[in-house]
C-alpha cells in the first residue's frame, strides 16, 4: 500500500495522463462489458472510470458504497467522458460497505422517503442530489459572510445559554445548569444590539431554539440562524435595502458557481432582488381583499396569505418576493420601534416563494423608550436590567434581520419541506440521528 | 438632518476634501484649546478630528460616547494626522451615553477589571484594544472556513440538540425537550465522522458544551470549537500534517492583514508552523523527567507539563508548540483508534504556548471495532445504534480534530485567561450578561 501523501485527487489527474498514481474513493459504479469491468471511483473532487479484467480483482469482491485505494496508470481513451481512463494495477479495500443498503449513491431517489434519506445521512449525502442541498447550504453561508465582511460588519459570536428568553420566557428550552435554570436562546437579539454599540456593524451565524410543538412543514425547534445588526439606520427601510443588495449579490454568486446544481432543482437562475417591492401590511390586507377575497385577515399573515403576496408581487415585478413592513406592534417583541402613531411596528418580513425566510426591523435604542414598551407589555424592567444597562453606553438608532438557513436553502433549491435542508432536522418528535 | 443613504464612512473621506459631508459615529474624544473645540468622530471603519468653535455647539452638550451626525466640511489640515480635517456645520444628536461610566472608549484600561469589561461588553469592544481581540477572533475564523474550503472540504452545520453524549453520558448538561431529556453536545464527533462519510471533508464551526464545574483560567462551560474530519489517512500524522499547514496559514493571514494588532499584544509576528515536533507520550514522560525532574507523571499531562513541554520544544525549534502523540487509550473517548499494541492512542494534542489548544486523532471506522471498545469500557453498543448503523455505508479511515476558538485566540493574543477571549463567557457562576 502506497501512503496518504502520494494518493492524488481526481481533479489533479488532467496533469497525470501515462502515469502510475494512487487514487482513494469510493466504489460508486461497477459495470462487467465482456471481459472489462468498469469500476467508477469517487472522491471529493469528482469521479474516474477505472478499467480491470474481472479475474484480477476478482478476489476483492468489490460492491457499491465500499471505500478503496486504487493504484493504476492514466491511459488517454476518447471513448471515455472525460478523454481518459485508468488501468487498474492493484485494489485495496479500506472498508467495506453494508450488504442490505435500501439505495445506493446511484440510486434513483423518487421512491425513497425523506425520512430514510434522514435514517442513512452518510449516504445520502454521497448521492450528488442530496450532497448538493448542502453544498448550495455552505456556499449561502460562505457568501453571506463574505458580503457582510466587505461592509464592514464584524463577525461575533455569542452565548446560546441565556438567563432568560429574548422575547419575554415563552417558546423556551430549559437546561439544568448546575444548580439553576437556563435557557437556550432564541436568538442573539440582545447581543447583536450590544454588538452595534461596540462594532456598529456585526454579524453572527448560528442556532437558536424554540421550544414549539409545530408539527409543519416549515417549522424546526432548532434551526441556524443568519444574523446581522448595524447602527445608525433612519428606519427599516434601510435594513431592507441591505437585504435587498445582500440577498442579490450571493444570488449572483450562487448562479456564477453553482449554476448546474441550480438549474438541476429549479427552471431558471435565482433573480436579482433589488426591486423587490416593500408594501405596507395595511395595503397588504387591501390587496388580499381585492384579490382572493380574504376577509378574515386582522392582525397578522397566515401561510396562504404569504403564498397569495408572492403571487401578487410576481405578477408586478416577475419575482415572487414581498417585503411587507408595519405589522401590528403589539405582535412584535419589545424592542420593536414603533412605525407611526397607529399601533404599527417598524418592522418587516421577507416572503420569497411563499413562505416568509425573514423577520427584521428597527429596534428602540433608548433605555426609557424599551422601559416603557416593557411595562406596557406587563412585563418587569428589572428582569431586563443586565440588558437594559447597556442602553447606556452610546447606542445608535438600529435594525437588523435574521434568515432562517434551512427556509432560505429550501426556497432557493425548491424543496417542499424544510426538514429537507436541515442535515440533522430536530422537531417535536425528532431528536436521532 | 440628512438620510442614512447621504452618509459617509470615515474611510472614504480622502476623496471628498472640500466637500460637505455627513458623518454618523460616536464622540471618543472632545478637547478645547482656546477659540477651538476638536470632537473625534469614530465609526466602523476609522476615527476623524472635527472642529468648530465652542459657541457654535454649545447647545448640544456633546460628551463621550454619544452618538451623533455631524455635517460639515472637509478641509486639507497639514497639521493634522491624517492631513485634513471637517469643519462641523452642524451637529445632531442621535443617542445619549449615560453620566456615569466606568471606563471610555478612549480609557487606560490598566485599572479596569475583566468582570468589569464583561459586564460593559458594547464600550469595552468599542475600546479599540478589547475590540482587536474580537477583530482577530473574527478573522481566525474566517482564515480557518477559507483554508479548509479550498481544500474541498464541505461545511456542514449539526444538530447540538442530542440524544445521548459522544462520550459515555458525563459532564452532559440536560435539556427539557417536550416530554423528554435531551442534551446539548459535547462535540460535534459523531457527525462530521457521519459527514466524511458523505463528503468525505468536513468542517464546522459551533458551540460546545462541558457541564464541568471548572474554576480555570482555561475552561469555559461554552465554547466555539473549529471542528475537521476528513476520510483516507493513514493514521494521525496526516491529521497533524494538516494542522500544520491550517495554522501556517491562518497564522501568515494574520500577519499580513493584521500585523499591527498583533504587535500591540506580543512581541513578534507569528510564527511559521511547519517545523512543529511531534513526540511521543512516553517520550514527553521521559523529558520531563530528565529536564524538570518530574516523576509524578504517567498516563496524562498536567498544565505545569504542558508548559514544560512547550519550553524544551522552543529550545529545540525556536517555537514553543509540541504535536504529543499516543496518549494512553484508556483516557481517550471509545471511538480513538489504537496506537500499537501497547495501550496507547492515535490521538494527539496540540500544545502551543503551555496550553493545549487542540485534541485530534484518527478514529476507528469499523462498526465491529467500535462495538468492541464500546464494551471494553463498560457501555452497552446498542445505546449507539443510531450512530453505529452509519458504519455500515460505506465508512473510511479517517482523522480529524476539533481546536477551541477561544484557547486559540487566548494564545494567538498571549492574553491570559480564556474569559477575555470571549464575549459572554459561560462557567460555573457566570449566565449573564
Amino acid at each position: 500500500m502506497t501512503t496518504y501523501r502520494e494518493r492524488v485527487l481526481v481533479e489533479a489527474i488532467p496533469h497525470l495522463i501515462n502515469q502510475e498514481i494512487t487514487l482513494r474513493g469510493w466504489v460508486c459504479r461497477i459495470r462487467v462489458l465482456g471481459k472489462t469491468v468498469f469500476v467508477v471511483l469517487k472522491d471529493c473532487t469528482g469521479e474516474l472510470q477505472c478499467v480491470a479484467e474481472p479475474e484480477s480483482i476478482k478476489e476483492h469482491h468489490l460492491k457499491l458504497e465500499d471505500t478503496v485505494e486504487i493504484v493504476g496508470r492514466i491511459r488517454a481513451e476518447p471513448r471515455a467522458k472525460l478523454g481518459y481512463e485508468l488501468d487498474i494495477v492493484r485494489v485495496h479495500v479500506l472498508g467495506r460497505s453494508g450488504q442490505h443498503l435500501p439505495f445506493t449513491s446511484y440510486s434513483n431517489l423518487e421512491s425513497v422517503s425523506p425520512e430514510t434519506l434522514v435514517e442513512y445521512r452518510p449516504l445520502a449525502i454521497r448521492h450528488e442530489a442530496i450532497g448538493n442541498i448542502f453544498r448550495v447550504q455552505a456556499a449561502l453561508l460562505k457568501y453571506f459572510r463574505e458580503f457582510l465582511t466587505q461592509r464592514h460588519f464584524t463577525e461575533i459570536v455569542t452565548s446560546k445559554l441565556v438567563a432568560s428568553g429574548t422575547e419575554g420566557g415563552t417558546n423556551l428550552f430549559e437546561v439544568k445548569y448546575f444548580d439553576r435554570i437556563a435557557y437556550l436562546a432564541q436568538s442573539p437579539q440582545f447581543y447583536k444590539e450590544h454588538g452595534v454599540a461596540g462594532f456598529e456593524r456585526v454579524f453572527e451565524t448560528g442556532h437558536v431554539y424554540r421550544a414549539e410543538p409545530h408539527a409543519t412543514s416549515r417549522h424546526l425547534t432548532e434551526y441556524y440562524s443568519l444574523d446581522l445588526e448595524f447602527g445608525f439606520v433612519d428606519g427599516p427601510e434601510d435594513v431592507i435595502q441591505l437585504e435587498r443588495e445582500l440577498l442579490t449579490s450571493i444570488f449572483a454568486s450562487l448562479n456564477e458557481w453553482y449554476g448546474d446544481i441550480l438549474l438541476s432543482y429549479r427552471e431558471r437562475p435565482l433573480p436579482s432582488m433589488l426591486e423587490v417591492p416593500c408594501w405596507e401590511f395595511a395595503r397588504c390586507l387591501e390587496l388580499l381583499k381585492e384579490h382572493f377575497n380574504r376577509t378574515d385577515l386582522t392582525d397578522d399573515l397566515d401561510p396562504e396569505a404569504e403564498r397569495q403576496l408572492c403571487q401578487l408581487a410576481a405578477r408586478e415585478t416577475g419575482v415572487p418576493a414581498v417585503f411587507v413592513l408595519g405589522f401590528p406592534l403589539s405582535g412584535r417583541p419589545f424592542y420593536t420601534a414603533p412605525r407611526g402613531p397607529a399601533g404599527a411596528a417598524s418592522s418587516f418580513d421577507l416572503l420569497f416563494r411563499g413562505i416568509e425566510i425573514t423577520t427584521g426591523g428597527q429596534r428602540l435604542h433608548r433605555r426609557e423608550d424599551l422601559e416603557h414598551a416593557l411595562r406596557s407589555r406587563g412585563m418587569d424592567p428589572a428582569n431586563f436590567e443586565s440588558h437594559l444597562k447597556m442602553f447606556e453606553m452610546g447606542m445608535p438608532p438600529h435594525g437588523g434581520l435574521a434568515i432562517g438557513l434551512e427556509r432560505l436553502t429550501a426556497q432557493v433549491l425548491n424543496l417542499s419541506n424544510v426538514r429537507q435542508a436541515a442535515l440533522y432536522p430536530r422537531d417535536r418528535t425528532k431528536l436521532t440521528p
